[in-house]
């Protein structure tokens, strides 16, 4: 069994479902009943095959013994497809399912769709966060706060500088993720990915498979040409170091000696199991403790690119649960900080007291000509 | 909802039961439990409260509750005190639960004991696959073989030598392991490492609880000193690696053009859901996918390990899911191979057949000899 | 004392040199100078002083001292610009050099100076590999042979599906890295990125200085903001990737049991120092040897994303000479693979034979329509 | 040209050179030289050849000119060999060079020897830093100070307790680089590691040369077995981060508003290029930029284990310049605050001043106790 208070430590409800093991065979699902929706559509099928296929994939079987068939099977495809087959009682429609497909089509198309929902939570929660950092970078514009640089007293800057820094990086991190989503597309290339199998109709099923799925068709099979992966496995990792960066910062600001910002108070949040007068940064605790793993995960995708030949050997294999990890971790880092923003207790006082104690002097520079600079072009990117 | 079909493709059943909910769960409140009576024994508590608390701790709660609250607020151990004392009728004695200790007290030591639960397997999986591995180059000692460099014909060696070879790498690794797991250690430090609250008899609680959770008690508390942590990451990952090693190498002579090892036949294992001649290695897969995922796994707890001051801020909370990915992929990496290499179909003609084809002459050199070495080796130290 | 032999074995000499404490110093001087010249130009500091500024910086200082200085100081800039500043009698004029400059400053300019020139090298040598990739493809659009997934003998592709696998990995990893390299921009934000000390003018300052050193200008500094720099490493670390699966492939179809495609003989290169007849893949052994390494340089810079407040401490320091890594290690992949490919000896007789005795039939499905799409979109992107 | 400035940043002169090509052709030029007078010695070849070869291996060649042929060839055997052989008049004699050596032998065999001489250099400067920090543990047993946890004030500590913990972990780090050190063993195997060649003399020869380099024979040659090196960079990525810890730990109290220890002041070390009044952690910089790096580094040499066959392709070729990086980083993490520890400012005032202002009590708990157990523990182990 796989640990929920572990995973749920560092993620969010919503993106564990998504990649959970039911959004998981429902994609699966969808996947072999679409193929043969769309090859009756494009004429390979007939239509009533079709339907009864489609009807084979509307329950979902049971996790655990599915789970245990594929791993001795090796891929989840092979015990799936039994399951639908043995539900349809005529062997020659029932041979129809999952024609012209190989394992991999399905185990990549089903990540795609799952990662297809994931990313739409993360673009949610990252704008929620940038709408919070924009907001504050406004109101503390020319707030004035100690600047620091290798964590010791420099000269003076605006608070508005810093959340504008914060905002900058992630807006950066958030375009870069976007623009890898591009590599969310359907899977289907056949056993050695030359769509053998389709007779001769690999583009009008791909293509109407693809419109079925609400996923964009690849120009071509991509089962050992992962790149497209790899990026948007390292733009999650960068958006997660993003937000970290506002943790680390936050985190900083809130330790006892120099206390300018601190999380908001939430009930039940951020205790301590034995000192009560403590007031834990736990949003900050959730994107560091994210930030810490990611760029491992991201690594492990980007290692695994040499994959073998036309469909590898532990490469591909190892990427769905990785690129799970990094979805949760990064939805887990937004959606923990983007309160924290929301509400954060500045003390303006304190800044300017510590500010002052640095005995720096009080030339901010450009800093909230350099804010408003920042505000614009979020502004204009949105 | 973590999803167990993507965990348990590259993991046992065993190692999953290991470090899921339910055994982190026990353990916790196996702590909670012992913590109470090591302390009554010690005079700090009366022994009737020991009882009520241990009595609090008999029944697991629900999980999935527990873990939205754990998840709020920021560690397992603020609603599972609550839960605990809550099922406590009197006050008084309710304030004793968790006396002395600190949230990461629970977490570390529950991950400990899942930890040495976990390694007990390991070990025992990798005698397994050690027995195997020593049979097979002792039965192999004098078999000729082409040696290949660099993916290139060399000069020949014997297949014994190969396999001796995979003995030695996989034995240093556990032997590093065993050794690494004089990491796995009883925490108990209260809030900040200093033991105060246990009123003065610390050293007798912790020597006690060692004794009662059966764990090692360690020279001072290690909230923020995580070598040994990481130093047990790292020889899982490398005990993965060295199994990847093996498995890597069947995985290319069993390419059809060299044909000279196979994983042994077993029925629904390693077909393919798109070609009925295949015999995919099912086993070396699931091994390269651990060894494709352990090394970054690894990574993440060294680089973790400057934590701040006496308990870090994201450091030490990003350690427990790592760790159990580290076991479940060693585990499953071993307890994929270990049956490969007892029954693995070797083809010595084939073997014959392509040294000849090389044309690099029939010395093997030594071989035979270093087989015998590295076998006796092997024997002395176990 | 570096080692170049080591360096070498996996870059080249043109990369060697663009990230060589040469070229650092070069472009260190280049900042300093134009800062000058671009202050002088509005007016900040007299255009006599930029003169004798830009003088002062025209002569290579000692790079073993240097070296030394630097490190005892903790950053380049600080003896650099004392070096500068004895270089000038007038201790007026003196004074103005690094004028509203930080160390950072003219560090992050000089690695993206750096950056920019080894950026034109990389896209250079993958252009030079696509080029040869798609007159590969193109070729053997229709030359039949054995497809292989999991390691095993699959179903019959066309040699051109392969290869167009291998461009479409190149090149959308190349869009992805000239995309990043949006992120070569100028640094200018003083000590605390408040561009304080430019007297009201930095936007002129910047904007001119950009011009003059050929940089684009940021919107706002970057200090602390470093999601560029880890979407460049992470590009390069792909790039890197897809150089090595097309590595990894040719040396897997080099074995002499396959004996299907091998790197061309070159004079002196691939050879063994202890047996004549080898052909070692020396090209593929280059990029394989980045390709092992890349991924987890890229995964240093991202890890190091949360720095701390306007400038951090230990995290920008790790990322230049990881940068540095990974261009060096990138053009030696790309170098190393171009003239293999260009070259490649290709056995088709062989190709054809090991297909047969797969028995695998000979449907290569759409290979060779998919070779001409994927050709059509990447003449469509040149 | 690799770049000396970006290497002494976070190394020093000493370990540089250890790992520079200097004292890299100087390692592999003495294989080669004793190796000859191994065999003579043995009854392989004349003693008089040897004493030809050995004469032919005294003078440095060309390294510029070697790394460019090197690079070329593959390997750096290979021209190294045909130099030696040109040095030599006798073509008979010359011939005797290398013989029964493959390349990987000469690269391993000088890689062992240079971090042999590295391992001592880490040893000295790591013991000169548990000293120091021994001392400081006792000084201040029993000085109050407030214990942080989460980045937050918790309850109070002796700041020897916080010290102990770094030594400690230091301690802990440093046995398990000692005990791994095991792996610097002699490479000789010859092509295949089948010790052909040797004319049955292998053990003989292997344990002479043994002898004649100073470095512990392998029981059987290790060219595809590198998990000893994998235990080895692990070691050296965890020792670097157990210093991390320490500079963590001092960059933190040397905020400005904790003011609580300091690193030394040191003329010319941490200054600001910006700011007069900056006094930057310019060790901890070090240490924190090393441990940055070193886990990814030892990630590295980990994921390289499932090296193919009897020597692979990729996999040992990556090792040398990353274990290179790992010593050094190492290295200069370790010299970088043996010093700042030997002379820490510490404001016990200020830690009093801190403590008192979070109202947390003045219960240290058994922190003096727990100082003297470590320093007790440390003295054993000595």
């Amino acid at each position: 069994m796989p640990s929920l208070i572990r995973d749920r430590a560092t993620s969010t409800s919503a993106m564990l479902a998504v990649f959970g093991d039911e959004a998981l065979l429902r994609a699966a699902l969808a996947f072999e009943a679409m193929l043969a929706r769309a090859q009756a559509e494009a004429g390979l099928i007939p239509a009533s095959a079709a339907d009864v296929i489609a009807a084979a994939c509307a329950q979902l079987p049971d996790v655990e013994t599915l789970a245990d068939e594929a791993a001795h099977a090796g891929t989840l495809a092979i015990p799936l497809v039994v399951i639908i087959r043995k539900r349809i009682n005529d062997p020659e429609v029932a041979k129809l399912a999952h024609k012209g497909a190989t394992s991999q089509d399905l185990a990549d198309t089903a990540l795609m769709l799952q990662a297809k929902a994931g990313a739409a939570l993360i673009v949610e929660e990252a704008r929620r966060l940038e709408v919070a950092l924009a907001a504050l970078a406004e109101t503390h514009a020319a707030t004035p706060m100690l600047g620091r640089t290798l964590l010791q007293a420099a000269l003076p800057i605006s608070f508005g500088l810093k959340v504008a820094g914060w905002l900058q990086g992630l807006s950066g991190a958030l375009a870069r993720f976007q623009c890898e989503t591009a590599a969310i597309q359907l899977q289907l290339g056949g056993a050695t990915g030359s769509l053998a199998g389709l007779d001769g109709q690999a583009r009008a099923v791909t293509d109407r498979l693809a419109v079925l799925l609400d996923l964009p068709a690849a120009d071509t099979p991509w089962h050992a040409r992962r790149e497209g992966l790899a990026g948007l496995a390292s733009s999650l990792a960068i958006l997660t170091g993003a937000v970290g960066k506002v943790a680390g910062d936050i985190a900083l600001l809130a330790q006892n000696e120099v206390a300018e910002a601190f999380e908001p108070r939430v009930e039940g949040r951020g205790g301590s199991s034995a000192m009560a007068h403590k007031r834990n940064p736990t949003g900050c605790q959730v994107a560091l403790t994210a930030a810490t793993r990611a760029p491992h995960l991201a690594a492990t995708i980007v290692a695994a690119l040499p994959q073998q030949h036309e469909r590898g050997l532990g490469g591909w294999q190892a990427e769905a649960p990785v690129l799970a990890d990094l979805f949760q971790l990064t939805h887990g880092a937004l959606a923990a900080m983007a309160p924290v923003i929301e509400d954060l207790e500045v003390d303006t006082d304190r800044m300017a007291a510590n500010l002052a104690a640095a005995k720096v002097g009080t030339d901010m520079g450009e800093s909230e000509a350099l804010v408003h600079r920042a505000l614009a072009a979020y502004q204009k990117d949105r």
